[in-house]
């Protein structure tokens, strides 16, 4: 199964609002559609993203070219603010207009490879690393969906998960919901439910207190953007957990390819925080809806990525 | 309005499972639909289940005499776990069953009496405490719902709020959904908006972003038991916003009335915690679905009860 790929020139990706209750593939054939599929979250997770930016511009190549292509560029560039690697996979891509739409698929199908070469190697890092740190059969807490539906295949935070679940060396995992829009309770536990790995759902609210009574390990999440000094963006909730874990003792892990981290952006303060529509929480009364938060890199013990385990409190 | 009232030889009760869709009364007439109410948090919060106890009590002294009584009594005592005023209210009024009935609900009309009167205290000095930390026009977040609803009438941490917007010294409101059944989504939402109160509701895990992001000034909150250190039960979920306000230098208010407190349990960690069904949190998937949490007392900047302003801190 893979998330988000190119079948047939076209997009084909997974309607994760339609999970769990349905399993429905849609073919996207134009950039409007791409681009109503990101801000509905029908294709979501940093990874995946970047390969939704990269191959919208190869869709887009084919459609389009001159001032219009470098239009439709920039909406899907735009689409949403906060992850960088959809701005980041659809740059990428974009760097091959000159040499033709071919060239342009090319590099994003590449894009796409190596998302799924660093899921695999993120996996096994990080079972590496928690298994170090919380010795035989941890209970994880994992927050918002990190797995294969996050990104092409496997994943980040939950890949990690499901990689110890594979080695036998999985304790209990407890998926928090992830309010508003339950990718927890929907799409995480889908997938856990998949794989035949034993789990609990929990509102978001909770995670703190399941830490401080001793049921959790570790805390394992993803990011949408890691900044210069650590600082990481993820889902909404994700800093509540954070200081919970930090109260605990307990080790905070992020995990996210090479490609989230953004030099550019020196800390948390100066990511652009997605404000979604309030009638995402509540249909009856107003509410304030951000779409993530910044985890300061001091509450954070490790950021494991395809290629290296950094300890943000120290230089990196 | 009366949340929950002596009527006509009856209890009489707002149905909170129906908020904030439909107004409607419910007649109590039985010990048994009595404990089905609480049970169902038909009538909840911590001061209305004192309430609720005593006249249960009252009703039950009424239809019984001798053991049955007592096994009357008992049930209604043990008809929820954590909040101590529950099993208090009960007892109190139970105290007079040697002198008949009327002596019984007497007694539990002054509990009754004593919540009214023990509301509006604690609106008074919670607002002056509020303006005295904070200054003019606090900007505040609140979990679940303490007002009018969980009490008789005004309510605990709720009835700061509305006291000070009575006074024209509030700023914002956030009102934290409260999941799994929505208290502050649902209640806390209605009672605002009949007060004419400016607000928004967030999802539970946006609080302490919304702290960090400094877009609050203090939080409030009830309690369904204070602990001989200062330790306090509460709502799940309370606990996060404890940490993320103490990251985020503010004041973490407690408001209760002194039938909170319970000196005879010495911290958080001796309080029996209600595990409630997995299916309030997700019909499809396994759920932990702790519905209380502890808030240690070293995160309490103050507990503001109908007869004093209480430092957790300090020695008291």
């Amino acid at each position: 199964m893979r998330t988000i790929d190119w079948v047939d020139d076209a997009i084909v990706i997974i309607d994760q609002t339609a999970l769990p209750e349905t399993e429905r593939l849609i073919r996207i054939t134009t950039v409007e559609d791409l681009i109503a599929a990101v801000q509905s979250l029908a294709v979501r997770g940093a990874p995946a993203l970047g390969v939704a930016g990269a191959l919208g511009v190869a869709l887009a190549a084919r459609l389009y070219a001159g001032d219009s292509l470098r239009a439709q560029v920039e909406a899907i560039e735009t689409a949403r603010p906060t992850a960088v690697n959809l701005a980041r996979g659809a740059r990428r891509a974009a760097s091959r207009i000159p040499e033709g739409p071919d060239a342009v698929l090319t590099e994003a199908l590449a894009v796409r490879d190596e998302e799924i070469a660093a899921s695999a190697a993120m996996a096994a890092r990080g079972a590496d690393l928690i298994t170090e740190l919380c010795g035989p059969r941890p209970r994880m807490l994992t927050h918002c969906n990190t797995g294969a539906l996050a990104a092409v295949t496997v994943g980040t935070a939950l890949g990690v998960v499901l990689e110890l679940h594979r080695r036998g060396a999985l304790g209990d995992v407890i998926a928090s919901e992830t309010r508003p829009l339950l990718q927890g309770a929907r799409l995480t536990a889908w997938e856990l439910s998949r794989a035949g790995v034993g789990f609990r759902v929990a509102v978001d609210g909770a995670g703190p207190f399941l830490m401080a009574r001793g049921e959790v390990d570790a805390v394992v999440v993803g990011a949408d953007r890691i900044c210069a000094n650590g600082d990481t963006v993820n889902k909404i909730g994700t800093y509540a957990h954070a200081l919970g874990a930090h109260r605990a003792g307990i080790p905070f892990l992020v995990v996210a390819p090479e490609s989230t981290i953004d030099r550019d952006t020196p800390e948390g303060a100066a990511v652009p925080i997605e404000d979604r529509a309030g009638d995402e929480v509540n249909g009856a009364f107003p509410a304030a809806n951000p779409a993530f938060d910044v985890t300061p890199h001091d509450l954070i013990t490790a950021i494991v990525t395809d290629r290296r385990v950094i300890h943000p409190q120290e230089k990196w």
